[in-house]
């Protein structure tokens, strides 16, 4: 009889943070692909660009000049998703019509005045400004709303409309639903077993190794055992930490550290700057207690074959359950198997 | 002071389907757009190409010739996600790492020979087959899988890699997460409610009408008040029917017309072949009652402003919350403002 092999076949791997599943179809990576390819622009980028919204000196939309910055620059999204002062909406007490209204805002943060460099090729100094103001903005925000979301569209093909290395802020009068779903799946991992989920989980990965991909003192990042997209990771503290903001000085450092490898391992994998959305997930605040969450970072990157051949979640997953083509223990072997020092550094 | 608007004023609306919100903030529109724009392929296609795996007498990947078919045909997908033979996956009880073996199948439905037309563009009784099929496979696959989607990936941008009209159909030896939640849901509804929520939905949305995109005799589609994707919609029976094979004959007669009109209001909205993801859900096979479930397919598209700008659910959506950028009822007021007989009919 055939023994179950989950190199061979399908299968479905749960997430315990979000309590859905993943169907797992590794033989499928061998399909021929006819489809759609994404454009990649890998021409050189000047350091700074006079066409450019987030270069410094330069005039946006609104008419508002950047500063001169020379770190990181935080300024309001000239076209907020949310706004600060949005009346109450009338309560639909309705189980079919249900709505409520929602305040916040969202700011942009330039990661560099440098317009040619991503986040692999900043320096771990830089990186270090980044987080810093990641810190800040959620310590300003924080005392306002309850969710404060980190995040950072990177490449065009996820909708990023600005090559210039940069993130997002959005502040939220609500907690939305991912955030929604972790905090109650954590919660609940913790009535029943008095420890907290993902500081369990990184004990246990830390022991397996196959899913790591890149470790330091203080952090790991791993290909999670339920991931969605080919190559995604968790990156994550070693020890329990609810928020960034606790962060002290060392594992800040450390984390500039693990963040430059990780995404250069990102750039290698295929020779190209590699697109993901990342963000960050912590104990919303205003929270009566945070014992059961842990900070993390998730990074969905689209790519699965080539710089040009994404992942398309689409039919049967938005539809039934997503899908995965290789397992995560594949993906993470392939991001260890490259260098951890940007393919630009070492030319 | 100011009162609340929901055309002017973000704010989040809840799907009674998923439990889920999404939040809306259609001032948002006004941005302008920078980012990445679609190819569109509207070069005039051959009724027959000898390059296509797809079109009738021709040869495909593994070998296999196609019949020389006139109205649908199906096959076993030659990359299968599923394979109906996995073997038991060894239980792990462990709540980090839970997995279990899935089962099940692909298959590809051919909706027509003429590999130039796509679904608005065939004749009601071309799509009254792809109807019957749909039916068939269900019927058929229903008896050995408690879940069967039925979906369509359409246009490049939704990774589809054969322009030839098709669709499919996975079976599952599981529930899917969507399905799952769908299920759960409408559960929870008729034990407070004694009614199905999705009937009583369909009331409200024609007594309203603000929704409406196209009605029938039998059928109605509606962009639901819940839409997350800018111009999508649901499209259901107007009376309690939990499965598609209990449609009688008019109501299938009368759903190719339905499917007809909406898919030509599509195309004609911004003059192209309107890219999406659609496909069914009902009440699962093998399940105890089916009370409580209502049939409906749901049509997700990802453009937004024009041919070639969609919608990117990408950083803030994916770790965060869902996000429109118009409302509901303005979407559904563009798809009925433009005719329901497909442009190229009319030139
Ligand atoms: O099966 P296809 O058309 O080759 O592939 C397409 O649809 C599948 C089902 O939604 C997805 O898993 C693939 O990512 C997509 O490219
Ligand atoms: O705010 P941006 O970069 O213009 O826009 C991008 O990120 C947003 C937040 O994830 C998304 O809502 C948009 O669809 C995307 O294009």
């Amino acid at each position: 009889m055939v023994q179950f092999n989950p190199v061979d076949h399908p299968h479905r791997r749960y997430n315990p943070l979000t309590g859905q599943w993943v169907l797992v179809s590794p033989h499928r990576a061998k399909r021929p692909w006819q489809g759609q390819q994404e454009a990649i622009l890998e021409e050189q980028k000047p350091p700074h660009d006079p066409d450019c919204f987030l270069c410094a000196g330069n005039r946006r939309i609104t008419g508002d000049i950047n500063p001169n910055y020379a770190g990181t620059f935080v300024f309001t999204n000239d076209f907020s998703a949310l706004m600060p002062d949005t009346p109450d909406s009338p309560m639909l007490n309705d189980p079919l019509f249900q709505q409520q209204s929602a305040r916040g805002t969202s700011r942009v943060i330039c990661f560099s005045p440098d317009h040619s460099k991503s986040m692999p090729e900043l320096t771990v100094t830089a990186i270090e400004q980044v987080i810093k103001t990641w810190i800040e903005q959620q310590t300003e925000l924080g005392q306002h709303y309850p969710w404060v979301q980190v995040f950072e569209n990177k490449g065009s093909v996820m909708g990023c409309s600005n090559p210039h290395p940069h993130g997002q802020i959005w502040a939220n009068s609500f907690i939305p639903n991912e955030v929604d779903r972790e905090d109650y799946q954590q919660k609940q991992y913790f009535k029943q077993h008095q420890s907290v989920m993902l500081v369990d989980y990184v004990k246990r990965e830390l022991q397996d190794g196959r899913r790591i991909v890149v470790e330091t003192e203080h952090w790991i990042a791993v290909v999670p055992f339920w991931a969605t997209w080919p190559f995604e990771t968790l990156l994550l503290p070693k020890i329990h930490i609810a928020r960034m903001v606790e962060l002290d000085q060392q594992q800040r450092c450390d984390l500039a550290v693990i963040l430059k490898k990780l995404t250069s391992r990102y750039d290698n994998l295929f020779q190209c700057s590699f697109p993901y959305s990342m963000g960050w997930h912590g104990a919303p605040f205003m929270a009566d207690t945070t014992d059961y969450w842990q900070l993390h970072a998730h990074f969905y990157p689209p790519l699965l074959r080539s710089a040009t051949v994404k992942k398309f979640m689409v039919g049967y997953e938005m539809l039934a359950e997503v899908q995965r083509d290789l397992t995560p223990e594949q993906a993470a072997q392939r991001l260890r198997d490259v260098s951890d020092i940007h393919y630009k550094e070492t030319q």
